[in-house]
């Protein structure tokens, strides 16, 4: 059973985004990425830290902005002067939102060619469609995790315990683009062990702590754990019991260390891409 | 075993798409929808005269534009003149377009409270992330036949064959909204028949005549035929071999007489809708 390293995958795609985000600014460009935080959410306002963190040791700029209590129209208004300020080049939109607004609905104002974690619903049906968008990060990192271990995807059989149109659903398409045979299980599939079962890899998306056990593995299987569930000492556990799942697959993703650094770093190179694009 | 009845079906959709249109025009607004026909195709001019005979009898106005050898960019054109043409309620853009182009491409011109066919990759991710929109006709029919023939679908399996931006995703992302637990088969698939025989509901969308044989079909399973094939002597075969499928089904939709009328009845009902929507 190999554990998979999602920091050091991290590291590389991190690498790569510093060195593309030092030739832009060698072109007079400097590659920035804005996040509008809506909310006080402790868990939110950490990995908005990590983001700018991350980005200041790229020399991507990043620009947070704070909103206090908003309703709807403030966010929106939020995500339209950033669509069109040209010195920002990325855009993401973090949760909680508001209660009663959906990110979807908001994001439809993100312009297309800024929304580097494909919150826009158009972002997703381009995706769908095979014309170029970034996946929500999340998703992608799931994807992308596969391929940096080298794992085969066209014919094989995947399974997606989630249908979250942030998780499931992207990556799903993506998968399915990638010649994957892939069933999108949810809280209203039957026997879903037996189902996940079938995979050859395992993609948990579903947010309950530990959910996914041994059982609910092929012998050999890739299970890549989406979940960040907090814990009562203020830790993190994903939806599958890694334990349990390392005594039958052939390799997982921890929690923490597997898909979130990922997430965070396709994130930057997502805004890496995005200046680029708009040179 | 039952043969579900599209006809049937396709005649109630008719029936309420003319109620809804009387009532439009008895408030003063001619329904109007518009069908771009980029080709001279024979299959696609039988089909868009059989949408303009259907909409005639509702007292729909079915307005047909005819490209004759057109570029990218005139059919772009014309997309963009729909759009922006009060009097126009809904437009659908016809296949086969110019070589290289694709429909996803040119439809992103389909502003989107018209697009009652749902191409624009925008209609695409709204249905992906439970905004309104219309799916593609072919996909929505697929599904409306299940639930008229009263078919449940939450928690069970469906098999779609084909990923195809008009029909294998969206009817999987439809299926997935119902709370089905759906795999996407394709041409990577492997073992192909012993898959889909997990499925309680198999939607064939695959395009070669009469692959599916009863060895694809679990024992009572309902099957929707969304193959159009055309036979040596001008006559249309489905993607499902009908008697074999049959000696093993509880259903299966014929060819043709099946999705077919289900889909034209379904665009002008969403045409209805379009012009209910911008009263």
């Amino acid at each position: 059973m190999k554990t998979i390293d999602g920091r050091a995958i991290a590291k590389t795609i991190r690498e790569e985004a510093g060195n593309r985000a030092e030739k832009l600014r060698s072109e007079g460009v400097v590659p920035t990425l804005a996040v509008v935080v809506p909310t006080k959410d402790e868990a939110t306002a950490w990995y908005v830290r990590q983001i700018a963190r991350s980005a200041d040791k790229l020399d991507i700029q990043c620009r947070i902005v704070e909103l206090d209590d908003p309703g709807r129209n403030e966010v929106v208004q939020a995500l339209q002067e950033l669509s069109a300020d040209a010195s920002v080049h990325g855009i993401i939109c973090q949760t909680p939102l508001p209660e009663g607004v959906a990110l979807a609905d908001v994001a439809q104002h993100i312009v297309r060619h800024k929304d580097i974690d494909g919150a826009n619903p158009e972002s997703l049906g381009r995706l769908a469609a095979g014309l170029g968008s970034w996946a929500p990060s999340t998703a992608a990192a799931s994807v992308e995790i596969l391929k940096r271990t080298g794992t085969e995807l066209a014919g094989k059989r995947v399974a997606v315990i989630g249908r979250s149109t942030v998780v499931g659903k992207p990556a799903a398409l993506l998968l399915v683009n990638e010649s994957a045979t892939v069933t999108v299980c949810h809280s209203k599939t039957r026997e879903l062990a037996r189902v996940c079962q079938e995979a050859d890899i395992l993609i948990a998306a579903v947010g309950r702590a530990e959910m996914v056990k041994n059982d609910y593995i092929k012998p050999g299987a890739v299970v890549v754990d989406v979940g960040t569930n907090p814990t009562a000492d203020g830790g993190l556990v994903g939806d599958v019991d890694f334990d349990s799942a390392a005594s039958v697959a052939g390799a997982v993703t921890p929690v923490p260390g597997g898909v979130g650094p990922v997430t965070t770093g396709l994130l930057l190179l997502h805004a890496v891409e995005a200046a680029e694009q708009q040179l």
